[in-house]
């Protein structure tokens, strides 16, 4: 495979025009995947694409992936998660998710889904991309148990965790993002209105990302402590090999963990610059490991300095390396979040991560990772899991087909 | 006046080159209050002004009047209303707004703020502006009562007012706005941070808006009914006549009305087009009058069609008419919001508009028409205010001045 195909920033449009394994939309010419793409602001007049847009894009529904794995992040999302009604049998999950693809259909290619309320809020080039997943409870309807993909399972309790069920499971994930909050919440209310005679919401979790420096140049965007966020994300033939499953149905899908990760902003500003490098292995300023020269160069794990590690024992960045961890690796997508909750009729916000992670196999890749994090991450002291769930992602669908047919057709 | 000087939404490098009365930043050339716009996502050559650029700028914070008045609107927006301190008199308040204008210059300018714990959060071209208002309790502050502006005043209770108190009120406001929520969230937190010797967090409203069309050229928007709001707004001589105070101290100031109005997006949803068309007066489709051709054309208030008016007596857009009450005028910035809030355990969404308005006397002003909306307007079978708050909003300052200057130094 062309390792440029899978570079998730990309960084020409050569390297982009075949980046997320989609079919064309019909009638669109060279830019496979990317649809009537133009630089913001300028006239009618069509401008050369730049080299790194990743905002103002339209984005093809088709393809062998869903879009929302390998398209660039965006500056919104909403992630929902339902609980299945106890009607809804595999039968009339095949049917949500035949609507469903319809409205995905609709709305990513700017048009209205069928029977929009608000017509007029379906926008093109808003990079709109709606990710569907399956809960464990899909494997529980009849039918389906012995379709549970390998390493698919929730995730152990670890010390380190302070789960509030709120934040927790669901059987059912619509993942939106876009551009703009107006596109996103247009987009979420299609869908969750068309889930209401079979599933019920059961969290809402909102995020926001800056994939963009100041120049709108793609970059890998910062957390809400400052740190830039996804360096060590896989590229190239590695990126697909560590996220798409070869496992039967799920073939060209994938497993998707997120957690819900609060960040104490509070106690993280009274730590000393350096201790904040240290705790993570990188710096600050450009995310380049404390061995390093930039973003992208690789840790030196046994480089030392009067005596001891560079990059210390507890360094997240050192812990989460692959070389630490069997070459265990996962693909992040992080969404900031800040939220409100009112405590004696005060406001109260809480900050923090909902922290994503795309891979083939939760048990081999996730988990074994996450256990090595969870015992000595310099990290936990100012983060702390406080939601979990788990999606399997099923495989794209062609036009005509529909998410998740592989399992439920 | 050159009428284009103050078109909230610009058309051309020309009419923006003044539009916001700023004096330009030291150092920068033609564009004064816009500092190194640049189109997202191009490479570092320099690219021609596209001709109504909204997203991607810098604006000076440095002027007449404070940024985010005439400035355009951008994609995210948070307001935080405080309430001061017993200890805060008005000395300290001084205090207060010499620390936030610097942190306003440094954040506008793309500089991380003086003790800045996440400085690499500060970025240039983010359309950042950060607007200080005062409540009616800084009128209360010994001293200060005799500069009480002319009319301003809280908005009396209304018939169809359902408030909260949680979203009421403030001693001092301030509403930054950017293009995305990681900037605005960092913002906030220097300013809330900065604030907190002198005044703690009362509410903080959270908002979007998507002031772009599908090809990025400005637009008014739209709010989650699918509107077109904000169509009305004055223009030219008329913006500055409606916006700006000429009160002693509040001269090139003006003063802010914060309504929290709940939409019921579901009882919206089940009227008819026509009906929603009709409630409002103008067409969904793209604003326009339903007597006329473009958002821009006036209302036909007298034209009729079997036998009765085209725009209905209790249209939205009729009750507002300045022709309907005595030329009052209001330069209105709405934000929607989606909120949810936990009932039994599950989460509930709730949508609608943060609306606010500019005006040089709220007595005179926004009192009588909300009044005569109050009674007739159709819109009130599916909104609800249920949060107000009223800021006077000084005027804007130069290099080495602060914010407030006028009433405080």
């Amino acid at each position: 495979m062309d390792p440029a195909r899978l570079t998730p920033m990309p960084t020409s449009p050569i390297s982009r025009r075949g980046l997320f394994g989609y079919a064309g939309a019909a009638g669109v010419g060279g830019a496979a995947g990317i649809v009537g793409g133009r630089a913001w602001g300028l006239s009618d007049a069509p401008t050369p694409e730049p080299p790194n847009r990743v905002l103002g894009q339209d984005y093809s529904p088709y393809g062998a992936q869903q879009a929302g794995i390998f398209t660039p992040q965006s500056q919104v999302a909403e992630l929902v998660a339902f609980d299945l009604l106890p009607a809804t049998d595999a039968s009339a999950l095949g049917r949500l998710m035949r609507v469903w693809t319809g409205d995905i259909a609709a709305l990513m290619s700017g048009r209205p889904a069928a029977g929009d309320f608000a017509p007029e809020l379906a926008q093109a080039n808003v990079s709109l991309t709606a990710l569907v997943g399956f809960g464990p409870g899909v494997f529980e309807l009849e039918g389906l148990g012995p379709s549970l993909p390998a390493g698919f399972q929730e995730i152990p309790a670890m010390t380190h965790d302070r789960l509030e069920d709120r934040w927790n499971g669901g059987d059912l994930l619509i993942w939106v993002t876009a551009d703009d909050a107006t596109s996103v919440s247009h987009a979420v209310r299609r869908l969750v209105s068309d889930a209401r005679p079979f599933a019920s919401r059961r969290w809402t979790q909102r995020g926001f990302w800056r994939p963009t420096d100041a120049s709108g140049a793609a970059v890998t965007g910062r957390n809400l402590f400052g740190q830039v966020d996804g360096s060590a994300n896989p590229k190239g033939d590695v990126l697909e090999e560590t996220v798409l499953s070869t496992d039967g149905w799920l073939a060209g899908g994938t497993q998707l963990v997120v957690r819900r990760i609060e960040m104490n902003l509070d106690t993280w500003d009274e730590a000393t610059r350096d201790r904040q490098e240290a705790s993570m292995g990188r710096r600050l300023s450009d995310g380049a490991p404390l061995t390093g020269e930039s973003e992208g160069d690789d840790l030196d794990l046994a480089a030392t300095a009067d005596g001891s590690t560079v990059i210390a024992l507890d360094a997240h960045a050192r812990l989460a390396h692959p070389s630490q961890n069997r070459e265990r690796r996962m693909l992040r997508r992080g969404l900031n979040y800040t939220h409100e909750t009112v405590v004696d009729g005060a406001p109260v916000d809480t900050s923090g991560l909902i922290f994503c992670a795309f891979q083939a196999n939760i048990a081999d890749q996730f988990i074994p990772v996450q256990r090595s994090l969870d015992q000595a991450d310099a990290l936990n002291e100012w983060t702390t899991a406080i939601g979990s769930a788990v999606f399997v992602i099923p495989p794209g669908f062609s036009e005509g087909g529909y998410v998740g047919e592989t399992l439920l057709g």
